[in-house]
């Protein structure tokens, strides 16, 4: 039997499935009314463990149009939760009969991933915490496939609040995956954080360079820009001094709330946020750029930028119903042209001593431990990097221990090298090597 | 293209238009599980930022007996809105993909009108604050009608709290459109409120008489009946003295629960509330009076006139169902019997200054400022009345400017006659005229 | 016209109903979605009083599955109840023309009864208070039966908190009724209550007998079981000595969750709480007990035993689904297999004088005194006993009236077994009795 598809992460998904289901969406899309006889019989349940309407909406929207069913627990902590309900346990009881596919919002991060693990039916992260929120950027992706006609070699920029958005780390990871080109727009101090750009460089060979933004006008007045390509710098020699780009033309504003809840004291008292007006979009490089928002936006997008040709926030948000249609007539096996093929192959180990090295103090591995079996996944050998198979948070550690030898290292030790993937164990400190039976090996005494 | 019906006000409709839909209501009451089929792949929305689990009910259970699909957003407070979206993004959102029709439940008076000026599909007003809630007073009418095969020249008695009941208002209005006689026997001290009566006469002709209830029996016994009728006095003559009318028969008792939530201390104190009870509806003249309530009912309408035949309390809530269902098919545009023309002629101008006299704190126009541009409609000339395009609360005002002259006036002021409807602006003071650049006639300084 | 059938308590059905219904159900089990067309144009309303997420997704994909559509009102209390409706009230609104049947739950014991004394449309109890929720004591049956392929005649043991579970005394009834044999393990402090084990005996014809417990191994180590036949002593003197049954074999094991949340101060101070896990399922007789619990579960039964094929409790709630369908379609009256018969014999008598003895203040008669009418059944006559109609609490006495005579006596008077069942009235003192008018006779003065 074929193992259950989930979509847990945008990376769980391959570019050649992505755009199959760009395709399925186009068909959605030009008939919306036209598909109630699509899914007869099937139900989706919509778990949200904090509410979130707007996203609920969208999905129990895309399933009525399929024909399907609907069952809705919006507020799940005020239930059996309270109870003490493991996560756990929840989605195989939803998903063991109850329904055909699960939606689930969570605040915990990587609590998708856990649901996955136990679910018998697919289950769809519509959010977990601050991790990852998959059908959201594939809705951003879809949105420029239908506006642009491709993805690769678009020159996107991302500007506002780029430190704490959720949604545009996973679509920059995204853009990067389809060989777009990034344009960062930071409202100062809140560039793009160290992590992604690394994460950036590491996994999709993307490179940074300083970007002349005059040709942004007024949009990037406050601002530098920062230029983010997958090309290589001898590729772009030909067109550019390798170390500074300057921004012609841009085919897509992607525009972000400050997100105030994540705000520290000092975060929360500045002002002056970045803002989209007719007046500050009136650059020639700018257009024919598409001004995009995953809502709801506050006051960084100006009411008269309502009727501007170019704005397709509302439009962007009403594609993510046909895209929703794809995904969950996908997963549940009744999209002809997108086969539910294999997984993309998981990376994670589960960890075999019972030690949970995440950093993460709301990681589902650490606010369900009941069911959360810890695992992670290496990043590099050397030096050696991991993080959390559930959160993605990367670990900080001293010592690295061996399963199978129940010795441990220092990091940087030869040693080191030779373990077995699935035999590492990461510790911060000697006691807790100690604790769980491992023994110092000459580098740690070093 | 058409433009969208939408459902605001019961003004809004004709009563050719209501007389259509109560046939078409006939039809769906014959059957109710008949129609299954009748609106395949289409979805409406409930989006209630306040609760009324019966009305939202009540709307859901019409779109699933059509065969179509609903989605639920019961509590909207807790969610997008709490991250400060606002009423005209949300209904562009959820109009521009996610349903086809949206049940709009909001506090503040106007949310409706907003709401309809911004969305892409019809909306429906269940209820804004404590304006209008048209479809209550359409299913009250199709009560008259199923119950008396007719609403002209019938004698409908309003009883309880007058003042406050927003339902008992516009069941008013409506009554006097249809060509009905309304017996007031108010709670003492909740007597119909003088605006009322005299949007009565002036819209709708209705003369108020004082009523010799004393054949009324025991329901009036504590208070004083008015009668309200649309005739003209000579018409009268024929059969009573023209400033008295004995009430004979009655066709229809309709009972109010006291709208505690609204009460000022004083008015909370009050005791006995009037009471429908087997002995109060003793008297030959209410014979065969058919007995209503909006519901819910407290002790108001007592549990010994449950059985009683005249009670139809319970059948004109669960009416509620097919008007609804005649609503929802119309304005999707599903119901042969009643094509969707154009709307009456919309009476609201749109303020040509950004200026908002509206006193009404609660009005929309207050609270969401950002999307809400300020209107009005003109009730008089002479002397010049105009109310609020939202909350059609009435402006009180000193001094009445031209939006193309920029000069202001004193109302009397012979000027004020010659500006046209829609270059008026409402100044409560000087200060407020000069500030926005208007300047002083002679009228403002004698 | 036939009546309305309701399911409010588990007494309501027959053991041919529940086998025809279990049989419907293995029917829907064999092809969940194959049923989509089977209920077109019905709409099932779930009404919650208190939060039952799982109950309510139970009940809500069952009439998905059977193509229907449902209403939900997930948080009654926030809504119109909160203007001070009746249930009497909403439930003649909602079953007078919203839905074709009513999903009930309540904190209030007695609830469904009320509810099904007043609406127009089905009512099944999804729970009141801790009285009774009858849809999972038929699941916990239809597990039996699927997985045995019979109940009469089996061994099941219950584990856990015996006396605060209303789950876990429903289920010793109904195993009762079909012949199965019980085995108490419960928590020391936590035995099955007296009230409970003089039911069993006195209505089902249950014998209590010390079991010797050494065969169950870890699992009964810390209490003493109890086993529980129906088989008269005569019977099993063929196998066992008469008080002293040695368990064997067993075919389930159901546990139960502590119900903390009805605890006493000193209860909650308990700890070690029962637990099965892979050790404690280790003794022969239990090699293939299948291993039941009503979920949720927290640590009573261990994760280790979430692989063992013994372990049917995520199957057993999927279970819920199916036999629900069940349910819901006999209700509807659209299961040929089980026709619509009269409802078993209501052996509730109204009060006849406007006085409730009952003593429970949660119950429903006690908490919504407008249309609650006190009733009561007789338990037995010498000496008399009567338990409340709705919660079922039995009644404490001090004097007997009859509403004929208007006398009244001591309990154990000749003259009490006089009156007639419908003139019982109880009386917890003189003073009760002469407010009411009730004159003492010989035996009260005695």
């Amino acid at each position: 039997m074929q193992p259950v598809r989930h979509l847990v992460s945008i990376d769980d998904i391959s570019l050649e499935e992505m755009t199959a289901l760009f395709r399925a969406a186009d068909r959605f899309s030009a008939d919306p009314r036209g598909f109630a006889n699509f899914a007869p019989g099937l139900i989706t349940a919509s778990l949200f463990y904090e509410p979130s309407t707007r996203t609920r909406l969208s999905f129990e929207s895309a399933m009525l149009r399929l024909g399907g069913g609907v069952l809705t627990a919006a507020e799940m902590t005020s239930s059996s939760a309270s109870k003490g309900e493991s996560l756990a346990d929840t989605v195989r009881v939803v998903g063991g009969g109850y329904a055909d596919l699960i939606v689930l919002r969570h605040p915990s991060e990587g609590a998708a991933r856990l649901a996955a693990d136990y679910s018998p039916v697919p289950v769809v992260n519509a959010g977990d915490g601050s991790h990852e929120h998959p059908t959201q950027t594939l809705c951003d992706l879809y949105n420029l496939h239908v506006e642009r006609g491709r993805i690769a070699g678009l020159d996107v920029v991302l500007a506002g609040d780029l430190k704490y958005s959720r949604t545009v780390h996973s679509f920059a990871y995204a853009l990067a995956r389809f060989g777009a080109n990034i344009v960062c727009v930071p409202q100062p101090g809140f560039e793009m954080p160290d992590y992604v750009l690394r994460r950036l460089r590491e996994e999709f060979g993307v490179e940074p360079m300083r970007a002349d933004a005059k040709r942004l006008g007024a949009l990037a007045a406050k601002t530098d820009a920062v230029y983010l390509t997958p090309h290589k710098p001898h590729q772009l020699s030909l067109f550019t001094d390798a170390s500074h780009w300057e921004v012609e033309h841009v085919d897509a504003v992607y525009m972000t709330r400050p997100q105030t809840e994540r705000y520290s004291d000092g975060e929360r008292q500045q002002r002056d946020y970045l803002r989209i007006e007719k007046g500050s979009m009136g650059a020639e490089s700018l257009r024919d750029a598409v001004v995009m928002h995953p809502l709801p936006r506050r006051d960084e997008i100006a009411a008269d930028m309502d009727d501007d040709p170019r704005s397709i926030y509302f439009k962007q948000t009403a594609r993510g119903v046909p895209i929703r249609m794809a995904i969950l007539s996908w997963l549940l096996g009744r999209l002809p042209e997108a086969p539910l093929a294999a997984p993309r192959i998981d990376v994670n180990h589960r960890s075999k001593v019972a030690h949970n090295p995440c950093p993460n103090p709301s990681c589902i591995s650490r606010t369900e431990t009941r069911h959360a079996s810890p695992s992670f996944a290496v990043i590099a050998r050397t030096p050696l990097r991991a993080r959390c198979g559930y959160c993605s948070r990367e670990f900080t550690f001293r010592f690295v221990g061996c399963a199978s030898t129940r010795n441990y290292h220092a990091p940087e030790s030869h040693s080191v090298r030779q373990i077995l993937p699935g035999n590492l164990v990461f510790f911060s400190d000697r006691d807790q090597a100690e604790e769980h039976g491992f023994h110092a090996t000459q580098s740690v005494l070093a």
